[in-house]
């Protein structure tokens, strides 16, 4: 028996009483929007639904209300080609409001799964819906307010509503072949939604089920839902309270392995200078080879570059960067977060800076700036950080499951070497501009960067995304160590599969 | 007899002497990157030439000297499907560099000519041309350094090169049959592409041919020339004069036509209550069916909004979103520039808004705020405001040139009906939020208002994209009168062509 039947919640959801007038609860909603605005709670609106069940009607309804400065409308129709170069959920990623703002999606993630095609839930439907809790745990475990509303008809309303369309010239295109496939099978896809749908009712991201046959008394119902949605989530912000209940521990489908540390690492090792130019030279044709099949084979590249400051991740990268055709990689340099950026979750603005496939990106500093910088500097909340490393190893995970090489290194010197570099850049004029304040007073803290590095590389080593700690007090040693890191993870790769 | 000739432009360049080394050109190209940052000059580097000329390895050579924060490589592969849906310079506009930045782009807006087929420019590419003129002289009179590369190798050097790519497995796949096809085309291809740089090699604008047979030297030329004009446009910044040379007048394609001015206004129409409610709801009626064709037909309609403090926007816009379906529009409120945008052009943010083919966009204030606000509050130079009238007039050209509806409406009031619906506001304590001493600071600025207006009006109002004061004293007839104009133009359209 299954939990979750629509039809039942539809029935549920009508016993309840709607005392407001349409104006009423119209304006009570202008009225919260203002006060989560305020509060600075972001909100996500789901639109799902059968074919002809409204969701424009209903989603116009909703919106007449709101004031447009606040919140935005997303049609997510099936991903462009474009899209598709880039891992499934990225682009509702890129949709998510900021702080007291409400992004209000017609059709959603939930479109992973085919609606129509009739058939049960799949073996390999398990990894979508993974992707789609976890997107939705990662969402209200950082205080978004979710609403997923299901619009419910009969099958046979359905039929009635396609006859309709299809007898006006203006709306007729709108009736697909899909569609009719679609109410032929109307009662295995309601089996399918049902099962879909109870494994997805999440304390943090409920559904809602509205039965959208008569369009005043669902708009009614869908308007109580999220005034007393929004309410409750004001009154648990106010008392200082987390806006969602706990949700259930979300099992993390990657772990990290054997657990590297700092402390193992030879910082003696070195290379001499002519072997180090030849092997240089050798490595860098290898890797353009490479770059070239990965384009070919469309395989995405990440390599994650952190490590004390002067630790020569500039230069380290420059020689990753001379092997590779400009047109096929980027180098991105991750600094503070911008205003923008502050007011959304803190992954949000490495998902908009993805590779596509068989495209590569270096970020100069990455996501771990979480649990590095952010943690020591007070920047985020204890409990913000130590859940950032799971946040982090699921966000690794959705990378690399959609086919991503990902690589993480750790550039690796000891205090005295970077003393001896942080004074002679003092001492160079021309690479003064390279050190300044605040590379001393981070250096004043090795202490507990040490620390948080080292748990860091406990608890994020994974399988799929490993750390490599890079020997760094020989520059020359760590150029090459980074590069033959990178080609034998992707000959690696290259031998697994041929996709 | 050709002027620009690429076989005589590379001997010229060739003729030039490159005395510094690689090293010292490299050090100097990174001493300038940090100037340009300081000076806030963006810089546009245009790639172009033949297959197989070297684009790669020549960016590459380019880009190991800079500082990756301060760079993007942009690679303008044929656009996407969703890219078609948009204005062809759009995809540009959003890649262009933030003040201080680079953006590199392999190839660029010059293909949307074909390279390859061998055709002389025909009649239907000059439009296409003076969308390129157009797009860089936009830049050139923002300040924006653009230097443009085309990378030459002669017919037999190419067909050995496509030979030596073809003859490894791992880049066979980089010479297509069209490549093949430009190939035995060569000498054609030639003809056309030194008459296409001969008509666009501005001053503002330059094209610089290299001789890329022998690497080394084209990346000296390469480097020298990048320096010299960088080392230009900071001499002209730091004595305050205009970053590029004066350009011709580019000859704008549309003009405004008979002035319309609010002083020919009779603010006295008024509707009756029983009349608005049946008219409105017919209009809407109305107003929903044709939007349904914009979306088959993939006409993309855009409205813009401007009008007194409290003259009615928020309403009147209410009443047209409406009456539409909201998947298919959005409303855009225009506030101030966020600091990410005031690093771009002021076009910029809205070039980034723009609604896809089929879909409807309603601004709520627009582009005109540089005519209106930013003049009054002195927020840009007088030079940049008057030749706004120019440049804004060119953007709506680009807008209805790719097939898009423009209406804009000045919703007028006169300043005692302001008055009232102030002090209403001010009164009613649920509607207080909507005032702010802002208001009240506009509202002194009456007159000065009136002159900006009218001008605008006098200079902007294209037939591409006509003004239309609304007469809003009374707010029902405003709303009628809106739909009425908004409905009239789409039919007008659809009855026009049938796409």
């Amino acid at each position: 028996m299954l939990m979750f039947d629509i039809f039942d919640k539809c029935i549920e959801e009508n016993k309840k009483t709607v005392t407001r007038t349409q104006e009423e609860l119209e304006a009570r909603l202008g009225e919260l929007q203002r006060e989560m605005k305020a509060a600075g709670i972001p909100t996500v609106i789901v639109f799902e639904g059968w074919s002809a069940s409204g969701k424009g009607t209903m989603m116009g309804r909703l919106i007449r209300s709101l004031d447009p400065r606040g919140f935005k409308v997303y049609s997510m129709t099936k991903p462009t080609d474009e899209e598709k170069r880039y891992p499934r959920m990225r682009r509702y990623w890129l949709n998510l409001p900021s702080n007291g703002n409400i992004s209000v999606f017609d059709r959603s993630w939930y479109r992973c799964i085919d609606f129509k095609d009739g058939k049960k839930l799949k073996e390999e439907d398990e990894e979508k819906i993974y992707s789609l809790i976890d997107f939705e745990s990662q969402l209200a475990a950082e205080g978004y307010l979710i609403i997923k509303f299901f619009l419910h008809i009969s099958s046979d309303e359905q039929k009635k509503r396609f006859n309709k369309l299809k007898s006006v010239k203006s709306t007729a295109w709108r009736v697909k072949k899909s569609d009719v496939k679609q109410n032929e099978n109307y009662v295995k896809v309601y089996r399918m939604l049902c099962e879909l749908f109870d494994r997805t009712d999440l304390p943090g991201a409920p559904w809602h089920a509205l039965d959208t046959s008569d369009r005043d008394n669902a708009a009614a119902h869908m308007y109580s839902i999220v005034i007393e949605a929004m309410e409750r989530a004001l009154e648990q912000k106010s008392r200082g309270l987390a806006v969602n209940p706990k949700l259930p521990e979300i099992t993390s489908p990657t772990k990290p392995q054997v657990s590297v540390s700092l402390a193992d690492v030879d910082l003696s090792l070195k290379v001499e200078d002519n072997t180090y130019k030849k092997r240089l030279k050798n490595l860098q044709e290898r890797l353009f080879v490479l770059q070239n099949e990965l384009y070919r084979r469309r395989i995405p590249l990440i390599i994650a570059y952190e490590g004390w400051d002067a630790a020569g991740k500039g230069g380290n990268i420059r020689r990753i960067a001379q092997a590779l055709d400009p047109r096929g990689y980027e180098v991105l340099p991750i600094g503070s977060p911008t205003p923008d950026e502050k007011q959304r979750h803190f992954l949000w603005r490495f998902w908009t800076r993805l590779p596509k496939d068989g495209h590569t990106a270096i970020f100069d500093r990455t996501w771990y700036g979480r649990v590095l910088v952010e943690r020591i500097e007070g920047f985020c909340t204890e409990n913000e950080w130590k859940q950032a490393y799971d946040e982090i190893n699921r966000f690794e995970y959705s990378l690399t499951s959609a086919g991503a090489i990902v690589v993480k290194f750790w550039l690796q010197i000891d205090s005295d070497e970077q003393l001896v570099r942080f004074t002679a850049r003092q001492n160079t004029p021309s690479r003064q501009w390279k050190i300044t304040d605040e590379d001393w007073r981070n250096r004043a803290k090795w202490g507990d960067y040490e620390v948080a590095v080292n748990e860091m590389l406990e608890k994020t080593n994974t399988p799929e995304a490993p750390w490599v700690i890079v020997e760094s007090n020989d520059k020359k040693y760590a150029r090459l160590r980074t590069l033959e890191e990178v080609i034998a993870l992707i000959e690696r790769r290259l031998a697994q599969k041929d996709d």
